[in-house]
């Protein structure tokens, strides 16, 4: 009998040899496919394996069967996201634009446990509706001109204070916005990184760092993570084994896991990386949430090999956006000539403007201080309720929403987020945070949102 | 005696080879390179030249001499932009960066006569901050919350009516906002092309173009303009003998030049671009200013092979910052996964909102035709001064705010441009514009900057 795992592997490789002759163009839009038969005979294999992959890849809409005369190439098809790193397609339950998808597009009533965000009435709407009236007030060329190149003054001395609260001196000419923070890491790894490179990440990640590397075509490998940083006896061994070129991590609080850095492993790390060469994005977006600041990378390293980047969207507006970098003061240059190049700048004057307003008004600490307050209060509820239904957190987070949770014995996180879909409830199931796929049974939920008993009474239905 | 030419070519071979060594990390940062004898010999070539190599690229800060023990890789020295698609670097005077990065910092009191934007004081200011406050007033979650994965529907349903104005049916689920006008190109380009991949633009074109296409490593092939569209013929031969994956042009008013392509030339280009499988980026940024909508090539092909990229930085605010593609049906899913991956989706949903009402206020339409006024007085009125002086236009646009002119007989672009830089007035020399390198005598004006009789005068003095 023919072994079916190594049947899987020769439908892979024929799958792989058309979506190469497609990526490099030797197979044309609109042009046919060789026929079964003669490209079995090419690959080495049975016409019924050619037959299994051109139907799965007609699937896909890469190819069409026309009735009576074989298989075409999609019309001008274009290779998705997914397929462009040659990696296989993955079901969109633990792709990793599942949950943003979700939570982006939902309707009105949704309920969104899995959502990396708070909900509007925790943002400070009225700081922001003073600061838009301010700016708009104040100055005309705010409302119309494009910003300078590194963009806003004001909000890049706001940033410079920030930052050396936590103890990294940077020029504000060290500063750069962006359009996001997404957009910040984007960039770095636009000058960072060849396709092909290897890219180390925590298991379990932010799903989108996923999905950004595979836009990279980036190779990505990953360490375990502990209730304190990385596994430092296994990231040391990756780092000599594989030779990444870039870390991405978030230090202070960790998402999902909720976890904080230790200065020791964060030392340690610093050291390995320098023994390997490997630059390291540190993304600060929860360090507002944390009850006092834990050790940065970047404060450690005096921004050599770190790149500090973030954003205002979890504490301050993800409707006015703006994302920062902080980096070596020789890599600003072509930094800003690549953003000019790919987006013709950086954030709106208006956004940076608006943002610079409400951090420098008081309003903004107490904000903060409020909001930690709400979710330490919020997290012990969340968290009894969640360990009824035999959900329990890995972790229990000196601060931020996340709580990263392993589900009861048998229950696979894929299936309880499919079924609360159909109920209208977006949950995060564990794999699409995980690059070694190694958190079928875990979730992610945010406190915030779980705080409505609709949200718990939901999940006990999808368990069940 | 030897041939300067041939030695100049061998060192360039040197230098080349060196970033080859580079980019593939064959050389490391901070690791030695080869002896000056020893990769003369590997390079048959004599040891002054691989002296010279090494002293350009010292000059660059890519390698580093060290007193004594020759050459080494600059501690994790990063390709900067310019070297990574592997060309020889350009004077910044001729880099597609100058009047970009000249323009966006400008100090307060340049002048700046070859910026590619209006005056702040020509932008409807006060709509602005109606629309501001309005949008402030009437929801919170649109000044705390993520937009939509698409963007506003507000503002894709306005775009929807505007491109149903021009003849392109659309709907509003195919049309997707971005952080910006640029942005939507690099969108696009992330998504259509690979390293090395051709590119057709109209020689002269927007010099972003040109920076925009190096950062994604495209070959660019060029056509020269005339004030129809692309010489066709030439468009054909092109066509044919590079087979360009993807053409970027502006149709309705072209920039620099202010041509409009002709109904008669943009279906002789679709169906050359029919023909040879061609993709075409029709950036449509100054289309408002036409006089009458000419005929647009996303209009003639119903948006199969064509996207329509726009923005409202020229007309309204380049400060509340928005783009917009119009595509495909087929290509917006990868689209959106892919502004997701990259940036976490697009414009802020504060400023798309803003946008939607001053579109859907009664105020813009006056707007948009005072500025067609008031830069139809100004054009003739400047091209008179300009004349004066010997400046002589390339064509009398039927709209916007660019003049193409030869300078008198004798001048150089960039010369005039440095002497006027150091006078604090900000031009913008033709070859900036120019794939091939072919406008050397060329200059573009902005008549709303030239209206200032200073502006005139720093010319006078730039070109004597």
């Amino acid at each position: 009998m023919p072994d079916p795992r190594r049947a899987g592997a020769r439908t892979a490789a024929v799958i792989e040899a058309i979506r190469q002759r497609l990526a490099t163009r030797a197979l044309a839009p609109g042009q046919r496919l060789p026929s079964i038969r003669a490209f079995a005979a090419t690959m080495d294999v049975s016409p019924a394996t050619v037959v299994e992959a051109y139907d799965r890849l007609a699937a896909e809409g890469v190819i069409r069967a026309r009735r009576g005369s074989g298989f075409y190439v999609a019309d001008m098809a274009l290779p998705p996201l997914a397929l462009v790193a040659g990696e296989p397609r993955r079901p969109r339950a633990v792709d990793p634009f599942w949950v943003s998808r979700q939570s982006l597009d939902a309707d009105e009533g949704t309920l969104m446990p899995g959502c990396g965000w708070l909900p509007a009435d925790w943002m400070p709407q009225d700081a922001l509706r003073r600061a838009v009236r301010a700016v708009a007030r104040s100055s005309g060329p705010a409302l119309t001109d494009y910003s300078t190149a590194r963009g806003s003054g004001a909000l890049r001395r706001v940033l410079q204070g920030r930052l050396a609260g936590l103890g990294i001196d940077a020029f504000s000419e060290q500063i750069v916005l962006t359009s996001s923070g997404t957009q910040a890491i984007d960039l770095m790894c636009r000058m960072l990184l060849r396709p092909g490179d290897t890219v180390l990440v925590d298991d379990p990640c932010y799903f989108n760092f996923l999905a950004l590397l595979r836009a990279h075509q980036a190779r990505i490998v990953s360490v375990p993570m502990t209730p304190s940083g990385p596994d430092i006896a296994q990231f040391e061994t990756v780092l000599a084994a594989e030779r990444p070129r870039l870390y991405i991590t978030n230090s202070g609080l960790h998402n999902p896991t909720g976890a904080t850095l230790s200065l020791q492993a964060a030392h340690r790390l610093l050291n390995a990386a320098a023994a390997h060469d490997m630059l390291i994005i540190e993304d600060d977006i929860y360090g507002d949430f944390e009850p006092e600041p834990s050790p940065r990378l970047a404060a450690l390293d005096g921004l050599q090999r770190v790149i500090l980047i973030g954003s205002f969207s979890k504490t301050l507006s993800a409707s006015v956006r703006c994302g920062y970098i902080a980096a070596r003061p020789d890599w600003i240059e072509p930094l800003i000539d690549l953003q000019i190049a790919t987006g013709f700048g950086g954030p709106g004057q208006f956004a940076a403007e608006t943002l610079a307003q409400v951090l420098t008004g008081g309003s903004y600490r107490k904000h903060i201080e409020e909001l930690r307050a709400r979710l330490s209060r919020a997290r012990p509820r969340v968290a009894a309720r969640l360990q009824r239904l035999g959900v329990t957190p890995w972790l229990m987070p000196r601060g931020g929403f996340h709580l990263w949770c392993t589900l009861p014995e048998g229950c696979r996180a894929i299936d309880v987020a499919q079924a609360a879909l159909a109920d209208n409830v977006v949950l995060a199931p564990g794999d699409v945070f995980s690059a070694a796929q190694s958190a079928a049974m875990m979730m992610r939920f945010n406190v915030a949102h779980c705080e409505d008993i609709s949200v718990i009474a939901a999940l006990e239905r999808a368990i069940n």
